[in-house]
């Protein structure tokens, strides 16, 4: 990888090739069959798994994150790519369904009528700083939207543009090696990435970032003359709310666990637990402020962030009744903070309901458990909610259905870092943690990228072959309204 | 239904009103189970059947449509009702989604982590003109929510006030009777819609009407502090193409056709084939022309889209090179006009391909068969596309691969009007037939209204019912990636 040179902000006409190549490989890309499409993604993943050796020191260079959560975060993207191979040969993804002509339909007899679930042409996907291989170039949006047969033209995050072009490089070159009419584009620059989203050829976008920056491109998105679906992962605080008997319980345990998920990985998480309301004067407090005071000093992504973090951590700092329990730094190469309020100061100050990216969280001390549920209610959307209670305390139960109106995965016992790649897992959560209901990790992030098509007696010839009756492709189907298994 | 008298504009304060009460409502909805929710649609549907001879009596004086065809609509919507709730009860609906702790999971161990679909919240729905029961007050939008479990609140459509107000006080009290926590609100007048869409309660929004309307609907929906999806079903004109072996082997049959179905219903069909493209001098155009100057004349549904019709058709019957095969009239008992004009003209004209709300067609005549694939791949995104021609002839099979790429539902040798509501059917296309991809008609129109929710590690007894391992709402479901049957 080291000849790659840092790479140049992509023109416009530069831009207008790249989409048109994607805009050309649409059509045969969406008439790939479950074989074909999962074979490209089994390359790509094979491919990346081919230059491990090369990759991992280019992203720890551009990074600064630790080889072993890199290591693992490069095992992660192909895992999943490996996962939606599978996902798209179940023929979860054609969504099939099949009705037959009825002349006994109520109110009317029914003409055959067979659905599919069609890409929807040329995808941009807005890389994040945080996950360099996770979310970036071959990370989940890009991996789902092949996956619904999508070419994906990616906007490079600033922070790892040579790591950008060499996995765009692989992934692109194993594609065409796999037999892919196309699939991969990347683009470099603001410029770029605003005229990608505004560009007549893509027909979705889907981000990971900031809130600001994730508004301002739905807005574009949304402001075309003709708009499109823009699917934005942006901000979250994650709130933990801790129970008086599980803190009676397990305080000291649930502190350190605290303190471990808030500094994983320099609090620089979408899943960073930023709020924890526990009981005044528990041992949850003093436990994790044990442990972080603990935690080394460890590099930020890029300079950009420790300055937002610096500045956004001061503002928290200066709210009036908020004190500091771990006094940490701030700079390329923080220690964690950690800082305390309570619960009816908490409840007035909307700044300390929003989050800071990097290694400082908040915890909210309530004495009456009675505040919690009004608290909690008028937080905003979330990606993540996590409870620590007993299973058989009311309050507990209350609390995991109220949040459960605000989050998009509510977690038990456990910390929100950390976001298992499977069929039931959804990493999305009302907005402003997403701009769009859906998911960016595990399967159900492929639905995103589909639109349906109906087809009204036509014949079996001329039928796509997910709606034939023959299935050549073997795919699940629901039929007359009954689902049938993969042949 | 003699006691209704019309209704006045909502004020500020009635809809605020109405709104919380949704609001209210939304939470306890959410949380019923498929029985539950499936009898509530199936009592809206038994008390509209109830009051049918009061119903079809009262739309008929405020539509102009005929008693026969209004009675088939009413049929239609409560058997709308009927089918979603066997959805509901089906399980699909929740798409529940279970995946167990696995250590063995690549690349680490997984969580038990579950996803349930739940109701987005409070959801306006626009109410149409045309189809004054199926796509108005309990109509495809308001059953497909209803059916997700969210509080409907509807702006009535001011072409049939009084029929809204009735059908608004059956449903609401039918449901109101099975016991739902409330479900159906109504508001009038044009400040009350957009004073609607804008309200922060409302979680989604769903529409059918005009492009220039609902694209001013959409715009006020994701401009919001918290943009929310709108689902608008705007403008199409379906374009029908016969092939030359269609045409020769049954072109007066396809014109005998094309007139009854672009007069149905006076042409005010979202569905109706405003455009046909035939060779030149088949026998498609003069067997259309004869069956038309048959059609007696018809109302229009009111005088505002009479008068739309009828400037619109005077532009179209302005354009240079478009000929009058059928002189129809226009007013509010107009007659059916054909219009025809060549391929080429055809090509450099856009207001031709523009939809004209009303009895009109026009004819766009080929020589050469090679040109018909550049000029379909020009269209607009569109509900529904036709194809009449004979299943070996290679250019049907061409001209249904692009119009599918362009269509919502591509239909084989028959005509569009007429949408059967099936598992498999897809009443959207890409824009502007439809603003998000999604159908309002058919079983799929449910997921609309849904996000879902992921459980992780939650213990059994605070799991929502959906996920817990006895099931007990039977429902169907995917279970560590393999979907079960409903038990």
């Amino acid at each position: 990888m080291t000849h790659i040179t840092t790479p140049a902000e992509t023109t416009t006409a530069e831009l207008d090739a790249i989409v048109a190549a994607a805009a050309r490989a649409a059509g045969p890309m969406a008439a790939a069959g479950p074989g074909e499409r999962a074979g490209w993604l089994r390359a790509a993943a094979q491919a990346l798994e081919a230059q491990r050796e090369a990759l991992v020191p280019l992203a720890q260079e551009e990074s600064h994150l630790p080889e072993g959560r890199l290591a693992g975060e490069l095992s992660r993207t192909t895992g999943q790519l490996e996962l939606l191979a599978a996902e798209v040969e179940s023929g979860a993804v054609w969504d099939a369904t099949i009705d037959h002509a009825d002349p006994d339909w109520r109110p009317v007899a029914r003409p055959d009528i067979r659905r599919v679930t069609v890409p929807l042409g040329p995808v941009a996907v807005y890389s994040a700083s945080n996950f360099p291989f996770a979310f970036s170039v071959a990370g989940g949006d890009t991996a789902s939207a092949l996956a619904a047969g999508c070419p994906v033209v990616v906007k490079a995050h600033p922070g790892h543009p040579r790591l950008s072009v060499a996995v765009a490089e692989i992934v692109a070159g194993a594609l065409a090696e796999a037999g892919a009419p196309g699939g991969l584009g990347l683009v470099h620059g603001f410029d770029a990435g605003v005229a990608l989203i505004q560009h007549p050829a893509i027909r979705a976008g889907a981000f990971t970032g900031s809130i600001g920056a994730g508004r301002a491109l739905f807005d574009l998105a949304v402001a075309r003359p003709v708009p499109i679906p823009f699917y934005g992962e942006l901000g979250s605080v994650n709130p933990v709310v801790v129970t008086p008997a599980a803190a009676a319980a397990r305080g000291a345990e649930i502190g350190t666990g605290y303190a471990g998920s808030l500094s994983l990985g320099v609090g620089q998480f979408c899943t960073s637990p930023g709020i924890l309301l526990a009981p005044a004067g528990s041992a949850v407090l003093e436990a994790a402020g044990q442990a972080l005071s603990e935690v080394s000093a460890a590099p930020m992504l890029n300079d950009r962030i420790a300055e937002g973090y610096a500045h956004g951590l001061q503002e928290l700092r200066g709210v009036e009744g908020v004190r500091v329990v771990v006094d940490g730094s701030t700079g390329a190469t923080p220690t964690p903070t950690l800082l305390a309020v309570g619960i009816d100061r908490f409840a007035e100050v909307d700044r300390l309901r929003e989050e800071c990216f990097g290694p400082v969280s908040l915890v909210v001390e309530y004495e009456d458990p009675a505040d919690l549920v009004p608290v909690v209610e008028g937080f905003d959307g979330q990606l993540t909610a996590t409870v620590h209670g007993e299973p058989d305390e009311a309050l507990a139960g209350e609390l995991v259905d109220v949040l459960s109106t605000l989050s998009g995965r509510l977690v038990w016992n456990d910390w929100p870092t950390g976001v298992a790649v499977t069929y039931a897992m959804q990493h999305g959560g009302p907005y402003p943690a997403t701009t769009i209901a859906g998911t960016s990790v595990g399967t159900a992030a492929v639905q995103r990228f589909g639109r349906a098509v109906a087809y009204q007696d036509v014949p079996q010839a001329l039928l796509p072959p997910a709606l034939r009756d023959d299935n050549p492709w073997r795919l699940a189907r629901r039929v007359d309204g009954v689902w049938e298994p993969r042949p």
